[in-house]
């Protein structure tokens, strides 16, 4: 597996890999690795002939007071675990490579950035969405891959490849949790023991949710209480938000119909979790 | 020459000129061709194995009060001028299939979007930032082609192809002029006769800053009082602008020094013209 830092370095690799007639595919990561990314690494090695990692923890889209310096970083533990995947190279710039001197040119998507981890991280999008512009650009790939985790993450990204007429095909792949369901991120890292328990109460509200959904509950108001109420009784749990959105519009409902978004983000200490599930009615 | 209206369409054209290993050159354009456009059909021509040319007069450039619907238009006379410079395909696309219902990505870009042009037409610039945007994504050219006469446009286009690290060469042209010095332009045909010979005080003026910085002048604000007092000679000629900037940051300067950009906005009746000087210092 190879590693690059540079912009030159990337392109090069990638005008060789096209040249010759590979289908390339892309996992734009934070690195700090865990399960969920590698099952994106994996099935991009099942689906394309050269896997690209980028590895890229992006200044743009952490707001003012967030864990940009603190988020977590192990290079050598990445570098060794996407080597095991099978991945081709890995592309790690710093951050003087992707925002140079001068630097001026964002990506705005629109109304599904405004609810959700939109409304909560101020600019996060724009930055989500100008870096993952970047990415393609330089790794021109043909599919790319993302985890279902940050749920609107992948369709604020789905949007902007479709508006601006972006050659790729965008994957996202189900959330990989832990034994007791907590959904994999690299920011559980933060949770201390007693946290790392409550923070259980994120898939468990979800799987009541979804326990409602089945038994036929479809009036967004009552879910929405349900879930906040049990999240409410994990003492350490604080919630930024409980959302029960459409798909793929991410707008408000009143009755459940069709595919439907619920989603959430809840604090524990200082650290922020999100979760989700999508249900069908 | 292939005329084609659909996103599709123009896809399968790209995906099989690529297969076949030619280069594309991008000439984008609203259409009503003057010799301007045919200069810059003429490059590409010259440059590229593929031509195609976009005609698409773009709304989201266009603000509230602007000539959008008044833009001049000639569909048919455009193709013909067109197949005589040996343009392969013309891609001209109804404004729904550029921008579908629930469109709503857009590409912002920062500083150098602030003075000339941009500060008089504010969200210009993130209309035509988007759609060449669009464009590019869509024709992946080789080279695109620009005309200098839209200056603060070449360059915020450049500023956005090397922030998201866009696979294509921005190529600018120099302005076409007619016989009287007036820079081409597809606005100049809703000049009056009177307001037609007025508008030739644009290039006097230019010339005229052009001889005094070949004569020694380096002051920017004697030159500006020059060059506005001309332009207010002209009892028809109303300044929106005249401004001396830096290239390529477009900052003001006091003293000119190295590559300088004179730019001037100019209305006739309703009639906006632009035109502008590069001097080197």
């Amino acid at each position: 597996m190879k590693v690059c830092r540079s912009i030159g370095e990337i392109k090069s690799f990638v005008r060789s890999a096209k040249s010759s007639g590979n289908t390339i595919g892309l996992v734009p990561t934070m690195g700090y690795f865990h399960q969920g990314h590698l099952s994106l690494m994996r099935l991009a090695r099942q689906e394309c002939q050269i896997v690209v990692v980028s590895l890229f923890v992006n200044p743009t889209q952490f707001g003012p007071g967030e864990d940009l310096l603190d988020y977590p970083r192990d290079f050598e533990r990445d570098i060794d675990m996407a080597s095991q995947e099978g991945v081709d190279i890995i592309f790690a710039p710093e951050p003087g490579e992707m925002y140079p001197s001068g630097y001026q040119t964002y990506i705005e998507v629109g109304e599904i950035t405004t609810p959700l981890c939109g409304r909560s991280r101020p600019g996060h999008f724009r930055g989500v969405a100008t870096i993952v512009n970047k990415l393609l650009n330089l790794v021109e790939p043909d599919r790319a891959y993302f985890g279902q985790k940050d749920a609107q993450q992948v369709m604020v990204i789905k949007q902007m490849v479709r508006d601006l007429n972006m050659n790729v095909k965008i994957v996202n792949a189900p959330i990989v949790r832990e034994d007791d369901g907590l959904a994999m991120s690299s920011r559980n890292v933060y949770l201390s023991t007693a946290e790392r328990k409550a923070a259980t109460i994120l898939s468990r509200s979800l799987q009541g949710a979804e326990q409602a959904v089945n038994n036929g509950e479809t009036d967004a108001l009552t879910l929405r209480k349900q879930i906040t109420e049990k999240i409410g009784s994990e003492s350490l749990a604080d919630v930024d938000y409980v959302e029960i959105l459409s798909i793929p519009d991410l707008e408000p409902i009143q009755v459940l119909n069709g595919q439907v978004l619920i989603a959430l983000a809840v604090r524990f200490g200082k650290t922020r979790l999100i979760d989700n599930a999508i249900v069908e009615v």
